[in-house]
């Protein structure tokens, strides 16, 4: 802790005077949208993130006739959600690789929350659209998506299609990186682009690891420092749990 | 008005109790997004669109070197925006014909409202996401859009690139259809559904006709309802006109 | 009148001496292709646009189980039919905005001519591709269109699979606009290109309206332009009406 | 001779009575459009081919800079040209590979008939648009194109940006098969279904071979038989390029 | 004969320093890919190929119903087996037309070796991958996938799935050219980038003609070319006979 | 280890007998390919990975100006590589998710080996073609890439083109993954399938991390699994290092 201290007068504070191990300013907006089975504005300061969940009576191929469900996510970004417009993915015909890989992960970290042979043959989808960003876009996705999906879930409970519960633990997600040589929690873009060392943690409430990818910028990184990141999110993780069960009103 | 009035007792009133030559609530709230140079998120009701205006110093090849700029339109909807869910149209790998269609019919408009070559050699392209749907999308989007594309100018004279004023008049739309035999403005998805008659009008605030498309859905319709929707439309646009001012604090 | 008279000795004659409510040379050749249940060479003075009506026995998702058919169009231009040559839409990988915009117009114009439900189950495709171009190429498309769907029609009577007539009214279509101030109909592209406002009107044979779009170029138009325009389109229209039935031996 | 005529007596007659070496009757309208720098209406029996030929101030970049100009080839179908509606390939997004393996066939024989470096710094793109299919599309198209090749270079040397002749000798083409046992010249449809060898033969007016594509449809067939189709195809070949010098005016 | 020896003095040695009638050093390696049902490496010098066949119970709709099966190929290039790397064509979204013509030309050749209604309902697709290009790839593709086409066959008969042998005949596949005036068997790289004339000649075992495909490079070639080549090509075909039949351990 | 060894009574051996922290027999072929500037044949048991490495003169546009170079990767697998048939990526159009998602990690592990400014503007491609798979196709791939990698910088310094050396650091890659509560290193296909944890490692020769990916498979895993499985991959690392400096004859 010391050494944190120190390194707040050797480089500029964050912005908005944030602590390394703080989080931005986070709001979970449950039941945004009207349409929806399940919705979450997820805000982590300037990121905006809707997150809807939405029931199909189908499943995938590889799913079919298992019994079993399936969830999965989409993602997308508004053109002038960024600091420069981008071209519309659908203008230009496909989804950058950046766009697939953030979907698939989404999926593959709300899949980790769900029991898929309870959901029933039915699939969820995430979609997951950035309205404004800001850095840790993938991580307020994942946060936010866990409500939409609980939501959804819970419509299906309401209306008697579904008897047990198919979620089987909370997930939730944050950025950490090294900056300036220090570990910093759920960066900003400005943050991101200056990282030396990018890492996002998936997590459950209770601090298991659903997946993690850090990734050296330039320079290879000691392995302490992995430890240190993971710290850091797993403290931040258990406080987007608090958020998430407050917007889901659990508890 | 007695003819109205008498038509509210035959059919059902309408959602809201709204007489109809009323438009839904609407609200314009200009300066919605962090990033973009002008934005507004257009509320026609239900129906939720962001618009952003983007500049950017390039021209498209057919302006040029003849030193004028453009305006141009892109619209999507989110896949959840709507009752079903959609497919999202950057994973299918193309624009459907609505789409093109409607950012095609959002640019013209727009351009109605601009003299191109005192914009200078540059572009604004106008982003309308629908972030919710409930019919009328179009016309919110024209609405809004309109209301960005005059703060991106500001932004553009305040920080002295442009002198003078492009703008030349405000542009506003509003759908107005026959509805159980009855001229209704403003329709929202369950009336434009069962609409007899749809039509789209974009108009300047002093009601002069930028862009009029009628459509018989079914059955073809005489000349007379197409003089009644008129009324009725040009009505419509002059209080979004109010509504723009008050947006944008003009007079 | 007076006025209209007036007018030719301030601006140049039209070409081929056409006074401002004449239509081009117009000749509509039915049964021009082989193989097709319905065809028409429709000819608007140099526009030539090749309509085939397909019948199959199959519809699209959102009609199958109901016992109605459908009516659809696709349009294209081969690449030299206009002044200079396009890059083919199949090399390009995708149809153009303006190519969907027009084959959907096409396909709900000649929707109001049929009552699907008399149709049966089975689609009629017309295909209208561009053989030359000069100007109105959607409104000879569905001038002509509507005589190979009629001629299809015909087919199935003739080959006893359909025993009443599914065609309920005929649809024309013509374009009209205002050139140097006066209202001229059926533009050619030289008009077409000069034009302040353009207007497409699809109507009835005993003139009720089908589809009405106009659009200013540039600058908007009162409301009386639009009056004025819709008088010249309806007398355009009930003058194609009669060639459509000659064409269709009618009467 | 005599072994031809016993085989008229052994299987049914061809269409229209025509011989194993007659071609059917052969149309090649010169000038048939009015936009193109040059332009045939190839009609070989049923099938109808429109070809054009377009001139580009640009060269592609294996040529860029060597002083050569270029030859290129498209080729489309209209949707019903064939007995059954075949989906347009702008629809479908991409053109099928015996569309680009015809362009890329019918591009390479048009450039064995020009001197590329004669021709100068300029392209010339033949479309050939099959307006009605009855067999034999490609050798049509390259027929046709050679004549709209000869004007479009005409016009060039009209307009003096052409001094010399750089179309250094004809091309035409023809398709040959064995039907029946028999050698039978330009099959149509019906004959090339049932062909068990089909060949397509382009060679110069003087009977050289610019290419030959012989294909087994099921049995492989003995090197003698590939010797009676050539000696077929050459002759119709010579008939081809008297019928082009016709069409061209020529001697 | 004199003749040729005549043109070795003029003209440089052919690479490896063999005669005009020889092959390259051909290597056909069965079995060379762990998980496909049959495979082959071909090597016809620099030219390596892999071959493999894969067997789905599956047959295309064309064939779907009469009992019989269908064999297709497809065809690739890893983006360095060119000298200058090439784009990939699965990165730029479609298959170029040389791909598909080739694809179609396996396709084709292969089908002639197979009686389909004794395959039974299963399609065959042999994968034709160029792993190092150094011209013929086509050639090597085909005479490489016999090989892995006998053996997917015998692996169906070994599983008791197939009793008779659907293999009617064997088919390879050879390049032949007329370089520095002189006909050279199987060409390079190097060569068939300088032929006059460049022909590709698919036979059977024991010499009937599957697929003769000779193009002029610019200038058309006599008939008497096309008798030489045409003797060259067929001593090479053979011999690859011999070599496919010791692959595969026949007789 | 005493655990490990219990382990090893508890379920079924390795394939090949391997023990949990053994890599699977390692080939590294540098020189593979006849055109790249520097190629390796990676093979990880089963799992055959051709890398070339192609130079390129351009930078793309993000550094272009800048002085500096980049280092870009592409992967693809051929159809038959695995034991089902996948569709070619090229046929279907675009490149899955998961293909990007590698290409992108492949290119990101490549970077960290290369100071780009010493490399100067230009662009190192490194193409990862699998030619058979049996899982670990990406860590197989970086691990082969680095030997193409330092090939193509030394044909640069050999031909002067380059002075210093822009290869700062070796890097390798292997997958470690908990299987049956055990961990194990370098999966194979049969052990990925049925792994609880699956995580990939790149690491420099030296121990430096310079991408972690770690995915629980269903169920959370404890930090504490993350820590053993990165001592596993440290190992078998170094090991590969030392196998990278053998197939590069350094040292």
């Amino acid at each position: 802790m010391a050494r944190r201290a120190r390194a707040c007068y050797l480089r500029p504070m964050r912005t908005n005077g944030r602590g390394d191990r703080d989080l931005r300013k986070i709001a979970l907006e449950a039941g945004f949208s009207k349409h929806a089975e399940g919705s979450c504005l997820a805000r982590f300061g300037d990121t905006h993130v809707l997150c809807t969940a939405s029931i199909d009576d189908k499943v995938p191929p590889h799913v079919y006739g298992t019994g079993a469900g399936w969830v999965t996510a989409e993602y997308g970004m508004l053109p002038r959600s960024t600091h420069e417009r981008m071209q519309r993915e659908a203008a230009r015909g496909k989804q950058q690789g950046r766009t697939l890989e953030i979907q698939r992960l989404v999926g593959r970290a709300l899949r980790a929350a769900v029991d898929l042979r309870a959901l029933g043959p039915r699939t969820i989808t995430l979609d997951c659209d950035v309205i404004q960003a800001d850095g840790g876009t993938r991580t307020a996705a994942i946060t936010g998506a866990y409500v939409a999906l609980v939501l959804a879930v819970r419509s299906l409970q309401r209306s008697k299609k579904l008897a047990g519960d198919p979620v089987k633990r909370s997930v939730a997600a944050v950025s950490v990186g090294i900056v300036g040589g220090q570990v910093c929690l759920d960066l900003d873009y400005a943050e991101d682009s200056t990282a030396e060392v990018d890492m996002n943690v998936v997590a459950t409430g209770d601090g298991a690891l659903v997946e993690v990818q850090g990734t050296a910028e330039g320079k290879p990184f000691p392995r302490a420092d992995l430890d240190r990141m993971l710290d850091a999110a797993l403290e931040g993780i258990a406080r987007l749990k608090a958020l998430q069960d407050l917007a889901l009103r659990v508890g």
